[in-house]
């Protein structure tokens, strides 16, 4: 047998990279909840109890809503599969890490892809999706276009490009893992088809759950395909006798991860019991603050001005500035997580998460603190406190 | 928004179905544990230190061994579909109801599957698996058959199996879903060349990933594959480059449930505090307990004699005993889930489960109390307090 195992013993950092992010106290105590059998009454009760936040939260009345009983690729991994069969045309928007991903999952459905792109940290405009559906030259089953790139801190506008999508007669599908809750998101009056997130961001839940959802058009054709879905784990014409039942049973499909459920339902229930537009208003106001304090600091943001994810902020790391050693600074001397910029900004941007229960001003003010401590050690020039009067400047005046 | 939820309120039931099985309280206890970030150095030792165990549980040296981010079937779903092409011949031994999703999943694979079949609660006979492995009239890929089959409660010899299915150059691929950590399974010793499970077993951690682990010979065939696998999230290809590394560094490929994984870890610290041995023991002596009461009260056992999973248990349904009837009054009146036959099966037998945490004196003695309880009422004939009786005569004579 092997050596017995230490105790875990794990830092209690300050998460403010691009998620997981800090974990609300409430979801942790909602997860001592005792985990029951996947058939058991209280326990249908619970999911038909989640499911209806759940749409609140997406703003939509889809029935089919649910979470995935994975992490938030995994809901990519189950919009995508569900809705592609082979040979079918699809557009993917492609203008950061995770659109270059859904072109990956997309070819494993041996879709013909045609790529809207964009330089990553700017939108896709909505006539390059015309244009693009266009030139497919047949009809196009489905757009599909990142919410929130994490990777580039890009909001994108998803209404125009809505509606251009359905008058050439495709479906929408949107990944919104960092923007549900932390962002405005309107599945029903957007018109979107499919759309999925994750619980580890703006939800303050931990990693392990995807929800998503999908428009009746969308069931439509999930019910309709011509092979089944390439996964069986994910395929939803399945799913959907579980969590929605058929002719009134529930029948088994896989177990589900009920802690996590758990922690999902009580993310929600905070969610509910703030708000949704509070807690968006929330968003705005911390991720303003910040860039009020990187404008002083002169600090660039990376993301085209006018679309700024609220919830995730890609600051531009300074000329002369070693990445690599400022994140580390971050890290053993203040406890402070942040991301590094991946794939092409490897190196160039630092990316900051205001998330959930991470949106405060006090972690506003504790990272600006910290980054400043941390940039003047590399011989940085700034003014000390600088960015965090900025910062605070602006919570007094929207207060 | 919607109404506000009401606070998470779930019965503590005893979980002696065929999983999930009540979680140990140090394991929810580590699920406290902060969540940190999937690139901090501290979770990617934490990483390595779940993986070390892992080993010794699965009994292997495979370096591609680690925790898939979904439940057990997820594991099942990234064993079959990291090996299996299109056009592939593969076998898969169907002797139950895990044996029947192993083949829907190798035909969305595309390969071209011959079955050996057994009528359920009886085992594969490996003179069947020769007779398949000469009739495919070509090489075959890999040969995929359940260790333990939760469905009928067989525990199925897999040494004489593996001999044969490497002689003819094949893979053998195993379900250990049910019997990891609670009965034994050597993957080295008998040459498997995949294996996969689920903490929500005998593990005693909520259900949320699944352990796997591959030979060298099956991560030859992953890495040198004619095209990508056909899902994304389990291509164990890019999960490799994070679990074990690529060239020294960890690769992003998604967040994983970090929580989840704290509590396989403390899951593993357990089994490894008793030690493997003691615990297979602790579960054989606990099942003959059971069976001994059963054999008093005429309840027969439905898995073939000398081949019964210590883990779980299918009792035959009494000739005029209502299933429903039964199974409603131990949850309602017990608090006690026992699980109901499934397919085939329905209606026939109850499904018990004594793993991990839940393999106890006191949970057999109180199951079968229960049990003769729910029986009288409906007018069944037995010796009132003989099957208690019978199982702590065991207790005795194995102390």
């Amino acid at each position: 047998m092997t050596e017995r195992l230490a105790e875990l013993n794990v830092p209690d950092r300050l998460l403010l990279g691009p998620g997981p992010s800090n974990v609300h106290p409430r979801v942790y105590r909602a997860m001592m909840t005792p985990v029951i059998g996947y058939l058991d009454p209280q326990f249908i009760q619970l999911l038909d109890d989640t499911q209806r936040p759940l749409r609140s939260v997406f703003r939509t009345e889809n029935e089919m809503t649910m979470p995935i009983s994975g992490t938030g690729t995994a809901g990519m991994e189950a919009a995508i599969y569900n809705i592609v069969e082979p040979g079918d045309a699809v557009i993917v928007c492609q203008n950061g890490f995770f659109g270059t991903r859904m072109v990956d999952m997309a070819k494993r459905c041996d879709a013909e892809v045609t790529l809207v792109e964009a330089d990553w940290g700017r939108i896709i405009e909505p006539e390059q999706v015309k244009a693009a559906l266009k030139s497919v030259g047949r009809q196009v089953k489905v757009v599909m276009i990142v919410h929130a790139e994490t990777s580039t801190g890009i909001l994108q506008p998803l209404e125009e490009i809505s509606r251009i999508v359905h008058e050439e007669g495709a479906l929408l599908l949107v990944d919104a893992v960092t923007s549900l809750s932390g962002c405005e998101l309107l599945v029903d009056d957007w018109n979107i088809d499919v759309c999925f997130s994750g619980t580890q961001k703006c939800l303050s839940a931990p990693p392990g759950m995807a929800p998503i959802t999908f428009s009746q058009p969308a069931m439509d054709i999930v019910m309709n395909r011509k092979e089944p879905v390439r996964s069986w784990y994910f395929d939803v014409s399945m799913l959907r006798k579980y969590f929605v039942g058929d002719q009134g049973t529930r029948v088994y499909h896989h177990t589900p991860p009920m802690t996590m459920l758990y922690a999902l339902r009580e993310g929600l229930r905070v969610v509910v019991e703030e708000g949704l537009e509070a807690r968006i208003t929330r968003h705005k106001r911390n991720a303003d603050a910040l860039h009020a304090g990187f404008a002083v600091m002169g600090i660039e943001i990376h993301a085209q001005e006018g679309y700024r994810l609220p919830s995730l902020t890609t600051a531009r790391v300074p000329e002369g500035i070693d990445d690599d050693e400022l994140r580390a600074g971050l890290l053993n001397e203040h406890n402070i997580e942040v991301g590094r910029g991946i794939a092409e900004l490897q190196g160039k941007v630092l990316r900051i998460g205001l998330m959930g229960y991470n949106s405060t001003e006090a972690n506003v003010l504790t990272l600006l603190y910290a980054l400043e401590t941390q940039l003047l050690n590399q011989g940085f020039q700034l003014d000390k406190g600088a960015g965090v009067s900025a910062a605070t400047t602006h919570y007094d005046k929207t207060r």
